[in-house]
Order: C-alpha cells, then sequence, then structure tokens
C-alpha cells in the first residue's frame, strides 16, 4: 500500500516576499476545526533560522498564509530557531498542545507550549534538557491518567509520561531501526497517533544508510502504547517527485500531520526540506495495512 | 468628548506586495472570539476593486494578515468589488453574517452572507435590489422575533426587518440630516449597535456641505430601535491626522466596527480611504454622553 499524492503538489512552496519564509517551508502540523484545516509550517530564511508559519484553509490543499509568522525565536533556547510543530488538541481541555524543537548554538530541546486559541502561545518548557532529543509528539488523551509522549533518543522513538507536561518520566524505547530495512538507520515519530478501535495507528519516519526518509506505520496497544502491537516491513511512501528527491536535503518526505477527515488520512510532509506536499490514503485501508504487518 | 486615537496608528496599510491590497485597506469589520481580534477589511488593488482581506490580532492593535482575500468578485452582481463588510455573531444561532455592498456597473446593492467559521462565506442574497442603498448593519439579534438592520436610502438611516435573512419589509427613515450641524448632509450607520441597559448605542458617521466625515452617536429603544432616545449634537471623532486629511478621499474618518472589550470600545475605522485607524473611548463615558444628548 501506497499513499496518494494529490495532483496540486507541492501545496506550499517558499515565498521570496517574507524574509523569514524565503528559502525553505515544510516540516507541518495541521489542525482541524469548525470545518478549516489549520497549518503551521516550519519557515527557514536565508539565514536558516526557523520560524513557524500559520495558514488557513477550506478544502486542505489551498492555503490561504499569514504575511508574519505565529511564532519567531524569542529567547535563548530559540536563537537558532523553532522546528517541528506538532500539534496536539486535548479535547477535554479545550486546549492546544505544540511540540516542537528549539535550537541554539548551545543545545537542540524538545519543547511544548499551549494555546486556547491557536493564534497566541505560552511556552510550558521542556520535555529533557540536554541531549540529541526531538520529534516529540503528545498524544491526544492521557492514557491510565497520564499524558504521553513520543520522543526519539538516537537511533530510535521512546515514550515518555507525564501529569502536568512539565515533569517527564518513565523514558521508555519504544522501538528503534531494523537492519536490513528502508528504516534501518533512524527512526522518529510522525503527527497525532490516530485513535482506532484496533490500537494507535503512527505514521512514522526513518531512514536508511544512504539517508532516504521514507514513511512506515506501526500500531500500538490502546492502553499500554509501550506494546507494539504490528509494525509493517513495507515503508508507505518514499522520494519519487523531483521536489522530494532534491531541495534543502536530498531524498526527505518527513511527515508531522495527519489529521483523519471524514474517513480519509491527510498526510502533510516535507518534500526535500524544501516545500510541503500532501497524500492522502483510506483509514481503513491504512488501518488494515498496518494490522497485517 | 471624544475618541482617543490609539498611538500606534495607522495600524494598517495598503501592502504593494499583494496586487489585490496595493492601493487601499480601509473601512472593516472587527470580530472578537477566543480572546484574539479578527479583521475584515475592504481593500483595493490599483483598478480599486474591492476585496475582503482578513488579520488577526491578539491585542487589537497588531494585525497579521492573510496573504489572499477572504472574499474577492465572484458573479456580475459584484464584478467592481465587495466593498465595506459589517460582520454580526448572532450567538444563539451559532453564526455570522457579513454585510456587504456589492459593487457593478450595473448596481450597487446591499448583500448579506454567512459563515460558522468567519473564513469561509456563503452568499444569502440581497437586502434590496435596484436602488441606492448600502451602510447596512445586522442587529446582533432579533427583536421582538425578528432580524433588524440599519440600512442606509439618501440622505439618512433606515430600519428594515426580516423573519429569514432574506425577504425584508417594514422599511423605515430612522434619522436624516441635521440642518446646520456637523451632519447636514448625509448620514449612515457605523458599526454593529452595542446593547445596554438604556438601550441600543450605536456609532453612524455623517458629513457636512464640506464633505467632511465625523462620527456621532445615537441611543435607541432596545425592544423598539425605531424610537431614538437620544442623538447627541457633538461629534465624537472627525478629521485630523494628516492621513485622515489627506488620502484617496479627503477628510474621511468612517467606522464599521467598534467591538467592546473590558469596558473598552474599540472602534476601528477607515482614514480618507487609504489606511485604518483606531480610536478607543470607555463605554460607560460613551454611554453617558449619548444619554446626555
Amino acid at each position: 500500500m501506497k499513499l496518494d499524492r494529490h495532483p496540486s503538489n507541492p501545496i506550499l512552496k517558499p515565498n521570496p516576499n517574507n524574509a523569514w519564509e524565503a528559502l525553505n517551508v515544510f516540516n507541518c502540523s495541521v489542525v482541524t476545526s469548525h470545518g478549516l484545516f489549520f497549518m503551521f509550517y516550519r519557515a527557514q530564511g536565508v539565514n536558516y533560522t526557523s520560524s513557524i508559519g500559520g495558514a488557513i484553509s477550506a478544502d486542505g490543499v489551498h492555503f490561504n498564509r499569514l504575511q508574519q509568522p505565529i511564532l519567531s525565536p524569542q529567547d535563548d533556547w530559540e536563537t537558532l530557531g523553532l522546528e517541528d510543530p506538532r500539534i496536539t488538541y486535548l479535547a477535554d481541555e479545550s486546549r492546544y498542545i505544540m511540540a516542537y524543537t528549539a535550537y541554539s548554538p548551545q543545545r537542540i530541546t524538545p519543547m511544548f507550549a499551549e494555546s486556547k486559541n491557536l493564534f497566541t502561545w505560552q511556552r510550558i518548557g521542556p520535555l529533557v534538557v540536554g541531549e540529541d532529543n526531538k520529534d516529540h509528539v503528545l498524544f491526544p488523551r492521557r492514557i491510565r491518567g497520564r499524558y504521553v509522549t513520543f520522543h526519539r533518543r538516537p537511533p530510535g522513538i521512546w515514550l515518555a509520561y507525564s501529569d502536568d507536561l512539565r515533569n517527564w518520566t518513565d523514558f521508555k524505547p519504544l522501538m528503534g531501526p531494523r537492519p536490513g530495512h528502508w528504516d534501518d538507520n533512524r527512526i522518529g515519530a510522525g503527527g497525532i497517533p490516530i485513535e482506532t478501535e484496533q490500537g494507535w495507528l503512527c505514521i512514522y519516519h526513518g531512514y536508511d544508510q544512504q539517508k532516504v526518509y521514507r514513511l512506515g506505520t506501526c500500531l500500538l496497544d490502546l492502553e499500554d502504547p509501550s506494546k507494539v502491537i504490528a509494525r509493517p516491513k513495507e515503508f508507505i511512501m518514499e522520494p519519487e517527485e523531483p521536489w522530494e528527491l532534491e531541495g534543502d536535503v536530498p531524498n526527505v518526505v518527513f511527515t508531522a500531520a495527519n489529521p483523519v477527515i471524514d474517513g480519509t488520512v491527510y498526510v502533510y510532509y516535507g518534500g526535500a526540506d524544501r516545500v510541503i506536499g500532501l497524500a492522502t490514503c483510506s483509514l481503513k485501508e491504512l488501518l488494515e495495512f498496518t494490522r497485517r504487518g
């Protein structure tokens, strides 16, 4: 099974009119609300500093961008940028949590921020400090009373748990690279885990010894996501289009967003760290593919 | 009593990077929700065709604009543009109604549109067809079971009533120009009427024989807005700043938005049909000034 690329791809390109997004627009989060798609994307100016831009769409394909970033570097943790936003809606708390990577010459830090309106954000704080850790993604509800997040300790995907989104404990490895496969070098989480009756359906990225990024899936136990129910050997997407093969970093498809609308999974992904593409599939088919393992 | 101009004025200017808003940005509506200000402004490109642009702000002063219009000319009624949006939130129906003027070589038409999310709009239809009629503003709730709208039949402000926002009846004159005063030539409604215990507090515009636009107030009976309780002789604002005195049309302050936040009235206004300004006042003071008449 493979994802279907949208014919309008790439759906977002760098905008030379705005210095902050003149070079690259790529890894993004997409939240749906009131029948609209709200995109939050990593944007780089020619100095390679990343900000988070915002855009709105009625169809998920044609986005109307805000002229200024939603979030720009603000403190010493972020002097080189805010990267790779992943936004989780906590429905029972009516608030949004953004996981993003703060980047500075001193450190790379997996951070959380919160918002009630998607436009104004308050920094919460880091998941962990002083190690190479990113690709963190908060699950959309508490599990057994605790918040759960993916994160990445090289070369694999880990879990961590918290009561308050501030103090994180029980760091546990979940999945690692698989020797001889497309994901035999490093892996990291993708968008927000999709809750299904069969478990948490997750799309993740991996790359091989040639540093070709691909997307794959796994299924985790609903009440204990440290249990991997299924992890197919096949990937669901690999770089094929010119703008996936070449850009700022070659051979990259990287997703941080997989909202489900009317049974269709919308996979938004950065293409070669330069543009944003959209690929879709049926949730039912993706779940069956993943369960077959 | 006079409104206080904000020191950051003008808060919005034409943007030469976008053809559709390169010439003028002026008359606007501002809706508050989730602690944010959503502005919808009339924008003109160098061909003088008007579109409705959108912008978001956390403080009501610094706005982040969408790069493409929210509404652009779509049909024969609008070939020369959509003008002067005024957005009313009908709380008990959880929907927004936009009153706007459709402009074409054949006619000028006061129109209504509706939205659940402020971003995607469906045209409802005209208030009336085939006459010089504009400056229509829907009241924020039904009164005695019916929707009520201001509109302008030269030279004065009229009322009209409807059960469904489609069929309008009982067109009645409300107020006209006052000979010898600042509003002795023509008048028209401003933003959404503000409901107070003393009545509907309204800001309106008027101009004199020299075509100098000013803003004034009136108070209407809560359950029968055809009854004018008070109408001070003094205006609350007149053109003073260079960008109010000169622009595309000289000597214009024109408001279509007066949201109230924590007891402060935020009056957004077009300055000389070229830029957007903000002036504020205390709701309590404005009401007392108006009641004193």
